[in-house]
């Protein structure tokens, strides 16, 4: 077990800024249900567990459980169920729990919880720029929402409404995962360009902007099996992030998805899956997922952002930490 | 594995009466939720797993997870947070998932899930008729906006809005767990009074009834260590259940707590629980739990019963049956 940065649940429950987190986190949650469904989109309750779930590219590890003597997994996320569902909810969006165990070391790093949770978006038929266009509008709809309902709230916690100013101007910008790579290699950070941008030359680039920013086109092996391929590009794939400025990093993982049985087959296997594990999955996938895109929004994330609070235990009302045995 | 009534799921996900039961759902939730708020209640995001959960009174088991090499539990209901959380949030919600393996010969009820939803209240400082208080208007704010939101849908799915203008009316019955096993034994049914009221017994009541009524103070062995025992009549709880007219049954089970940490631990030696297993519990109780009163109200049951559809697989997205291996 790891030293743990946390104070006993009952102070935690009990500390004035959970409570503004808290009221920050309910405003945000609802203005992105309204959003989105004034946009059409139906929310479903998403799986906790199933046969599997989504393996990532990260190397965080799903926990397993035993359902009837079978062996489940707890989401990591419902990504997979997302792309089953769309024929016949072609707009939907889940506040979706997940479950990562990370590596024990990264309990000090602010930046990882074992439990959190996602406004997780999928359409039917989009491509990645409908999907980064609902990704902008979201954000700046809660943005919007949270300093109209608690701005004392907000103000309280130090934040500035100018802060926000920009985000709420728009459009924010975009930059190719190649371009970003060679702006930090320019400034001397040694960045791989063939994996994600790493935490602190994405710290780097948070901090440099004025508000939040994309970078698209990621390395094919970087993401999971299901972030779609750019036909025009081999090796990169369709997908984003959305990174927010003033150094909170990552907001916001999305991507076109592959929809082709096939392809699918093809890059389970490229990225070390066995498609034997995924049959419900591939069985969807033969009779007919709809191309789609869609994204993650972290919402403890999300909520650290708009309170500016240092780390994402400060806005879990239940946090738990890597390696860290708590409530 | 059990015989298994479930379609496949993607055949599930594209039924007309799943996309019907998904828009009340959807409603329904919203509907709560901003009754809720407007009664002064904050929503928290409640916790997936921990070391101890609600240990029930039923039979229904837990699934261990490893956190870091500690043997966790998922939560069967997070009823032990809701009351350690009353002091930095005295009205508080969440929209919980629960998982609760239950026998696998249940799969087959329309009754059991082993994955489901439950809107669970907790007000510190309440009594028993406070917390009924706020499930009877909860319950009346839900069906008043369904059927102002979606009236063709519940119309298409054959509900009527006449066989809800009892409930609308209210207020709703109450009768005590006494007097109902009495009346049911009076009319041949073999209740056990020292029980939960049995399925047949509750489906009888239900049938009979013109609008949902409340059941009062059932026998202390048939719930949890933290229901309250009433000081007035030893071996009753201060505990209720919401039964719904028309056959469908118990859509709510609330409770006075207990707070008293000395009589908390004796309540879970009478139970069978091993005290040094709620450690965190027990020490949040000992610096002291608001006394409080709360409810949890299923959410698939709720959406079974305002669209009067049988199963309770038909009213959830991704459906999981007792021993039923499905995605």
């Amino acid at each position: 077990m790891s030293e743990s940065p946390l104070p006993p649940l009952a102070e935690h429950l009990t500390a004035r800024s959970t409570a503004a987190a808290m009221r920050v986190q309910q405003e945000a949650l609802q203005a992105a249900r309204d959003h989105l469904r004034s946009l059409g989109f139906q929310e479903l309750l998403p799986p906790l567990i199933g046969p599997v779930t989504d393996p990532g590219g990260r190397g965080a590890k799903a926990l397993d459980v035993d359902f009837y003597g079978h062996r489940y997994k707890m989401m990591t996320s419902a990504i997979l169920y997302k792309q089953a569902s769309l024929r016949g909810f072609p707009k939907l969006f889940y506040i979706a729990p997940n479950v990562r165990v990370e590596p024990a070391e990264t309990a000090g790093t602010g930046r990882h919880l074992v439990e959190f949770h996602q406004i997780d978006v999928e359409v039917a038929g989009a491509t990645r720029a409908g999907a980064m266009g609902v990704a902008e509008s979201l954000l700046t709809h809660v943005v919007d929402h949270v300093w109209r309902a608690v701005p004392e709230t907000l103000t309280e916690l130090g934040r500035d409404r100018e802060s926000f100013a920009e985000l709420l101007a728009g459009p924010f910008d975009q930059v190719t995962h190649h371009d970003a790579v060679a702006g930090l290699r320019s400034v001397g950070h040694d960045q791989n360009p063939d994996g994600e941008i790493d935490w602190a030359g994405e710290e780097l680039l948070s901090h440099k902007a004025e508000r939040p920013f994309f970078i698209t086109g990621y390395p094919k092996g970087s993401r999971g099996f299901y972030d779609r391929e750019d036909p025009d590009n081999p090796g990169q794939l369709r997908n984003f992030d959305l990174i927010a400025h003033g150094g909170f990093g990552e907001l916001v993982s999305g991507s076109e998805r592959e929809a082709d049985y096939a392809t699918i087959v093809t890059r389970m296997r490229e990225s070390g899956e066995n498609p034997a594990k995924y049959a419900w999955y591939l069985r969807a996938a033969r009779e007919g997922i709809p191309g789609s895109a869609g994204f993650g929004m972290g919402v403890e994330r999300l909520t650290r952002f708009l309170t500016g609070l240092d780390a994402l235990w400060q806005v879990s009302a239940y946090p738990k930490l890597p390696g860290v045995a708590t409530p």
